[in-house]
């Protein structure tokens, strides 16, 4: 089957208050026309995707740019059928079109797939919602054996028709040839001066062309965002369906409204995540790992039986198993913890490969550094990584042993089994089990007087 | 128009379990009284404000006492019309009364405007609301017209009598002159003994006194806090207002139901507020910020473009333009960040002005300092701003290089390009493009056996 | 009144997608089983319990090893009559047996104890829901005069017994001589090949015995949990109740939807809690304790007038009164602050006696240590407390003042009103009233030029 799909995102959406075109905006850290992308991408058959954009177009444009996609400009905004028609020189008679809004992110590939095929038997696929308060919407008119014949705006509509709950999403299929006979033909000749893709179905049916309603499984999937409440509303029920996921692939959620996903999260059994945490970019945590209230956890890999204690926040690192960061510890990208590492409570690491079984604590930044196993870095340790032009490497050898508050200026090598003597500043290289230690004479006064208040 | 608001703020609150007067509990940050002055400022005309103030009196007058504000003493609690009676020594004849409550704060300017007028026509101005459950509270009672006549207490209601839903909020206007005549007249021959201020409506049905009663906007404006649940109640119903009001303005909330404000926040377009955000007092975001998840931002102005990243705390500071401030940062008043700055994780600023480009990204106390542009402060670095008595100023120049681990004993100045060495005690001034090194010389010793676990 | 209560505990709940069983599945810090057990512990008389293990038999038994139970092996899967039949043979025939569900964990106390009456009377007790969707339940038949006549499934159900919306669920009580009788009569003829406790209600009304129906008074009490989405549900009703009972104590909560407790919580009158607390263990709050946002206590007593600041996590710890503690503190187990003590942004202390009005105001580690009273930790001080081997004790005097940056390598003591200079290691004792200086001496050299940036 060959598909066209059109996807409508030319809109300004001034409601937004926004300099990003509203499609861009996101739902679950992806732009609300990106969802419908992949919606669309999700579809069996020859499928050519088309986006016909307008306010913002270079933006949108740029935003899409590394995606198979065909762009087509709608300079001027004169209506839903003036959009479509704006796509239709590339799309071939023999087509199903189904036509899409940028704004409306959430539909469901299923969804689309039985539009598609509603299409492919000759007909138009209409997707349709029905609704408590239909109030506004185009309602759906229908024969005695329930065939659709028609749809009557709200303002166009007698009181009868009102009471019909059953209103039209805007969300259609059709094969491309009827597009290509019944677009020219729309008349702007209404109230807003548009041209309305909603006749063609007065075309349908006047053409004995068969209009099959179907339903999305779920209101939200034809839910449109005109402004930010209702984004927001979208992206809590984004969200709620992704903690449902998680908890039925095995993971406990402390609440399952307070756990939010920008990206994708796999999780292995008996996972454990706590309140409040938020997960961005592509998250992997094996079995039994356990994620504190509060946590950031972005582009990482986290291994099997590891705790990531409460207020921490771990980039672009890969921990593996049996590990325990934070509480409060700060990992940024490049950070390996290897097993049984510990990494504790205001510590940063950055760029840092830390070996098995070693521990940094407490108040730490280890930065641009090999850290060897077994190795102990004490409290207010510090590589010093940068000299105002470069970054420079610190290695510290297995089973070395770094006293408290220490500088280890880089480039700059400690070796195994070496030791640092608390409060040090090690400029020169540490040779294997040597102790170093770089600090100042201790010298005790008596007789000193500390500044007094003034009486 | 003369308008006199009585403000019933004298019950005890038993049921808050407080040794706080129970109109002293904050919704939003701010007393629930204060919300029903706030709101009845909004009125038009020449308004007085009278607080019958009872329990906890003097914390209540303490509380309002910079305010243009009567109060008057109920020193015994006789009941609403009792207490009403306390204020009317100083209410004219001519003016117009509305009774409002201090454990109902939500009520809406323009509630009570219309109040104002239907008292200002000479009618007494009633505010009902219909509940879904009126059980226990007082009927609204209507002739076949549909004009009130009287309102019946639930316990002395028939059985079609509690059916009506329609319920008195005991919130109310009339002219002065009627209760300077009806008032006198209440008597407490019931079942509590008490004075009440319902028993009125009787006597302006029997006056002739036209009853106007009119419905506020949301139930929530008529909701009163007799414990704390009924208190977190009204603060949701509150909160969720201010973010629907952040997100007509231009900013996406990640989770509205996650945003707390006790103050006021102003936003620019395209703010981005993440989950778990707490606002104190008077925050402004200019456009294009960005405060990542679990901040608490107090006091503050943040320039456009800025960024404060998870988890930090901001109060009493002024960040500029495209600054980046956290994750885990916490500044405190005094602080000023300039354009393009950087405060890192784990870094504490106080009474710190900071210049154009420069950068503290790691683990430091700044406090009582002046740095200048394009300074690099090394991690660990701590301005000794202290000696027991008197807090010191840092002074840093432009583009010095503050090295890791370096104690700055204040007073003390570091130069223009000045660059002190890691891990250094600078105790005396370092001048321009000077290198200032204050540490023990490294010395790396063979043989020493470190402690060592007995077998 | 003897009673045995016996709890089924032996399914596997593949559908939690766990390897722990499904009855240890905690809700609010507790595993389920144990909260029917407790519940059960509340009942009067002579209670026995009885839990039937199967799936993850010795994992349920280790961990109800301590308490006084009877187990009863269920060796196969064959039914919830097979089940209860497993407990029968320690149960006397004077008994009232009441069985249970180790997956149903919230049933209230109450709830049983009804149950327990109406079978001490001879009848059997059958606990029931009113559903508003009753699809898939045993429906509850009832003759003319109301007295229930038998259970039918679902799937046997007609059309006008489907629409009863009156449900089984499962829970019930009755004298041991009938289960004896009946239990050996249960036969597993039916579609799953299964012995249905279900039987018995049949069995009784064949035997004239009085079936009499009783509710709970909440729906959640008889929810079950078959996958972690139903934990989550009954995870957030059971945290909602605890909430109300703060609140009723005399608690103000920010956000009683934002507040976790795994384990218990007391409080004084007017505690503030702020949103998204998470409480684990035993915590005692007195009165007028503020906990700040985003705080985790854990195992620990807070004293009358503290602060507990924003992002901090206190765990094991005693805190007196007037203390002030956060943001970013983290306090570990074996910490005691006494009156007035201040203890701020990213400072651990740890097995750390701290005396009254002392302050460790930034950026410190204070483990293994005795603080005498006002004495002023500077920013960046730490506690060598660890030589990799051993953990030895710092102890400071009263009056003491430990400069920035410092490092006090344990074993060491600093005396009454001495004073450590900035940037000092400090490895000797300091004796009152000395000053103990030790750091390098500060050089400042001319002309020395700073890595440069290639052009």
């Amino acid at each position: 089957m060959k598909i066209d799909v059109v996807i409508l995102a030319a809109g300004q959406g001034s409601r937004m208050k926004s300099s990003l075109p509203k499609v861009m905006h996101p739902v679950g850290g992806k732009p609300m026309v990106q969802h419908v992308i992949d919606a669309a991408r999700a579809l069996e058959g020859d499928v050519h995707h088309h986006v016909v954009v307008g306010h913002g177009a270079d933006r949108v444009r740029e935003a899409l740019a590394s995606q198979p996609l065909h762009f087509a400009l709608q300079a001027e905004q004169l209506g839903t059928g003036h959009a479509v028609a704006q796509a239709m020189p590339e799309i071939d008679e023999e087509s199903q079109v189904l036509v899409l809004y940028g704004d409306v992110p959430l539909i469901a590939a299923e969804t689309l797939d039985a539009l598609a095929h509603i299409s492919a038997r000759g007909h138009l696929g209409l997707l349709t919602v029905t609704l408590d308060d239909p109030t506004g919407y185009g309602r759906i008119l229908r024969n005695d054996v329930g065939e659709v014949t028609a749809i009557v705006e709200h303002k166009d509509a007698s009181e009868a028709q009102r009471a019909v709950r059953e209103v039209n999403t805007g969300i259609l299929s059709l094969p491309a040839r009827y597009l290509h006979e019944w677009l020219p033909l729309l008349s702007s000749d209404n109230a807003q001066g548009e041209y309305y893709l909603t006749d063609v179905i007065a075309m349908a049916a006047e053409s004995g062309v068969r209009i099959e309603a179907i339903q999305p499984q779920h209101e939200q999937e034809v839910q449109g965002v005109n402004n930010r409440s209702q984004l927001a509303a979208l992206e809590r029920w984004y969200q709620r369906n992704l903690a449902e996921q998680l908890m039925a692939d095995g993971a406990t959620l402390a609440d399952p409204a307070r756990v939010d996903i920008r990206g994708s999260v796999t999780v292995g059994p008996d996972c454990f995540i706590d309140i409040n945490t938020l997960f961005q970019g592509k998250v992997e945590l094996a079995e039994n790992v356990h994620i504190g209230p509060n946590c950031v956890i972005i582009d990482s890999r986290i291994g099997p039986g590891t705790r990531i204690e409460a207020n921490s926040i771990v980039e672009g690192t890969v921990v593996s198993a049996e590990a325990s960061v934070g509480p409060f510890a700060r990992l940024r990208p490049g950070t390996e913890l290897a097993e049984r590492t510990k990494v504790g409570n205001f510590v940063e690491t950055k760029k840092a490969v830390i070996g098995e079984g070693s521990k940094i604590n407490h108040l730490s930044y280890v930065g641009d550094a090999r850290v060897g196993r077994d190795v102990n870095v004490g409290a207010g340790t510090i590589t010093c990584n940068y000299d105002g032009v470069n970054k420079s490497l610190t290695e510290i050898g297995d089973g070395a042993f770094i006293g408290s508050n220490t500088a280890l200026v880089a480039p700059v090598s400690v070796g195994k089994g070496a030791t640092v003597g608390a409060g040090s500043t090690v400029t020169r290289p540490v040779d294997d089990e040597e102790l170093a230690v770089a600090r100042g004479k201790q010298k005790n006064i008596q007789g000193w007087k500390r500044p007094q208040k003034r009486s």
